[in-house]
């Protein structure tokens, strides 16, 4: 076990999951296995030609980052962005797999009332309406439902933020990540700066590695502070061990450090649907969303292949904050964060420089960070090799 | 403000929740503003004669005390049932509205990693799988699309267990709670016994009112044992102040008390479906699910109605338990807890007999318990009376 892995085991979360995936080893895999997200059959409309999608997906620890946050600064709508983290890191899966349209949404929030008060409430549904307006907007044809809001301050210490959304599509649209080939390149999407539908510089950090992410960047003022912020069970001492406070100037886009630890999820929604619409989705080979499992989360997608990522985005400076503060090596931080491209698109190589463009009108860096090739150790076991900033060679 | 609503609070939850009422006052009530669910139009399928129910719930702190049974003997299955709440509370809540196929379901788990294994995660799955398979076999058309199991203990104490459901349906099927009307009967199916499909007696506990029922119950012997089993901020003179050990003969259905309490909700999925196939939807004007808000659910759907229910079931043991460990009255219990009835159907008089009957022929009691009349105090607003076993009136 690496120390990371050791350090997040020690503060109640894990970075690969296992015991979760031996729990579900039996569970179905639908009827598109190697497709990003689970596809069943049109159980709501019983028809052979359409399959539906139903995706769960949450703010996680983010949302204790926010309560400190506006606790030390009274700035409240930071729980907007909470919302709009409980929500992409659906739609940003979902989108995966090529569905754009017929999505249905809905919330859970679990609350401690003692702590969280109506106002808060009324922010994260408030963030919610914000976003899918701005999805809307761009295309997407995606309603909500409302949700449920329930008062468990037995079960939870301040807030947690969870999203579902239900899809139905055409089977002949969907990506299906099996289609990965040797040949192919990797086109990265970046996970940082302004896109022209954000009001703000973005910092990169989506909705994984926050347990990892708080308690390697901010100072240990927190901890007597706030309790209520972090699991009873962990050792102090590996509790909010950095070296920020979280109204440190971050040094980028106007924003302390707590801002760019919380910056909102980007969403690639809209220039996703503008890639399906230009190069039509049946030219793309495949799509990860590099959530949780970072850089190296399309090792679970295609079949014999070797991922060689030789050409990364240049880390944003978050990423090398968190790496800096906790001390972390690169073979560790690949496998948290997205360390700046947060969703790849693998396709043909003739294909890549359109992706580049119809990102670039979205005012989103894009580039070819790497190339496909076969597995030389195995026929169905993928390999992932990423060169890191300082040249070494990194093999997971 | 009465004491219980005071009780509540101090726990750091609400009875009437108005304070997110007052959150989500803004959004869209939906295509059928009077059914028992939010509807909306068809975006899954854009045809005009279907609909579709996006719907959230969950076990709430039904699981803390899972959690401490689990603690206590050892037995893990406990977490199946969990799974069962879970599920049910959505189930029930949209078969309501009339929907019994074309369903899809998901479950989001958040679990403190410290404190429960992958094997709790595992019954818990599994209970979810037992679950879908006994509404296949009775016909309900559900399917399961997996979901997601977050490591989030710096947010969650144990775990918190929720489920989504999503459904597709005919507009025309849909039962629109707008529809009861003075002259209706109400018919009530008791939430205990043991249904055909249960293998044990059930004691009537649904998922609603657990903070009340486990803090009222169980005794203070739980407060130092297990602190990670209630909010921290609520004063412990309000944590665990029942008279019951968890595991104190309930003299009933060879239960003790701790299973009593965690009996899992029951579904009346089973039964509704029979009767919409032999009544037909279109002849039943309402279908109330006794969740949050107990007997006084009702209040909140129909227009300018008073249901007067001078014939209650017989209130089960479980409840009169909870009554007096807590000394709660009958005002404070009648809205909080189901009282021996979770399911109500309101139709014209001369259907009762039939849905008496199939009630019966899957071993579930079922009986008229009131009355719908004109509410002489509004054209709007809709009043309850209740009359308890010692023969007062009471109105909400």
């Amino acid at each position: 076990m690496s120390n990371y892995d050791e350090k997040y085991l020690k503060r109640g979360a894990s970075a690969s999951k296992s015991e979760v995936h031996a729990a579900i080893k039996n569970t179905d895999k639908g009827i598109f296995p190697g497709a990003f997200c689970k596809i069943i059959e049109d159980h709501l409309g019983n028809d052979k030609e359409y399959c539906n999608i139903m995706h769960a997906d949450g703010a996680g620890t983010k949302s204790s980052l926010a309560y400190i946050y506006f606790k030390e600064t009274g700035d409240i709508s930071v729980f907007r962005g909470i919302a709009q983290d409980s929500l992409i890191m659906n739609i940003d899966d979902v989108i995966a797999v090529g569905a754009t349209e017929n999505m249905l949404f809905s919330n859970t929030i679990g609350r401690n009332k003692h702590l969280i008060s109506g106002d808060i409430i009324g922010e994260i549904i408030d963030g919610y309406e914000q976003v899918l307006s701005m999805l809307n907007d761009n295309g997407i044809g995606i309603y909500s439902c409302g949700g449920e809001t329930a008062d468990v301050g037995d079960l939870v210490k301040t807030v947690i933020v969870d999203s579902t959304l239900s899809a139905r599509m055409k089977r002949s649209d969907v990506i299906d990540n099996d289609n990965i080939a040797p040949g192919d390149v990797i086109v990265g999407l970046a996970s940082y700066g302004q896109a022209t539908y954000e009001d703000k510089y973005n910092s990169g950090m989506g909705s994984n590695g926050l347990t990892s992410a708080r308690h390697d960047t901010f100072t240990k003022l927190y901890v007597d502070k706030y309790p209520e912020s972090y699991s009873a069970e962990t050792d102090k001492e590996y509790v909010y061990c950095g070296k920020y406070k979280l109204t440190d100037d971050f040094g980028h886009g106007d924003l302390t450090v707590g801002q760019a630890v919380l910056s909102p999820t980007r969403t690639y929604a809209p220039v996703l649907k503008e890639i399906f619409d230009h190069i039509g989705r049946n030219e793309i080979h495949g799509i990860i969303h590099n959530s949780g499992g970072g850089q190296v989360k399309c090792r679970s997608f295609g079949k014999g292949v070797h991922y060689i990522k030789d050409s990364m985005m240049e880390i944003p400076p978050l990423f090398e904050l968190i790496k800096d503060s906790s001390g972390t090596d690169y073979p560790e931080m690949y496998q948290v964060f997205n360390m700046g491209s947060r969703m790849e698109i693998i396709v043909p190589g003739d294909l890549a420089e359109e992706i580049i463009e119809i990102a670039g009108s979205f005012k989103i860096e894009a580039k070819v960070i790497g190339r496909v090739e076969k597995n030389p150790d195995s026929e169905i076991a993928n390999k992932v090799t990423i060169t890191a900033p300082d040249g070494q060679e990194i093999v997971y």
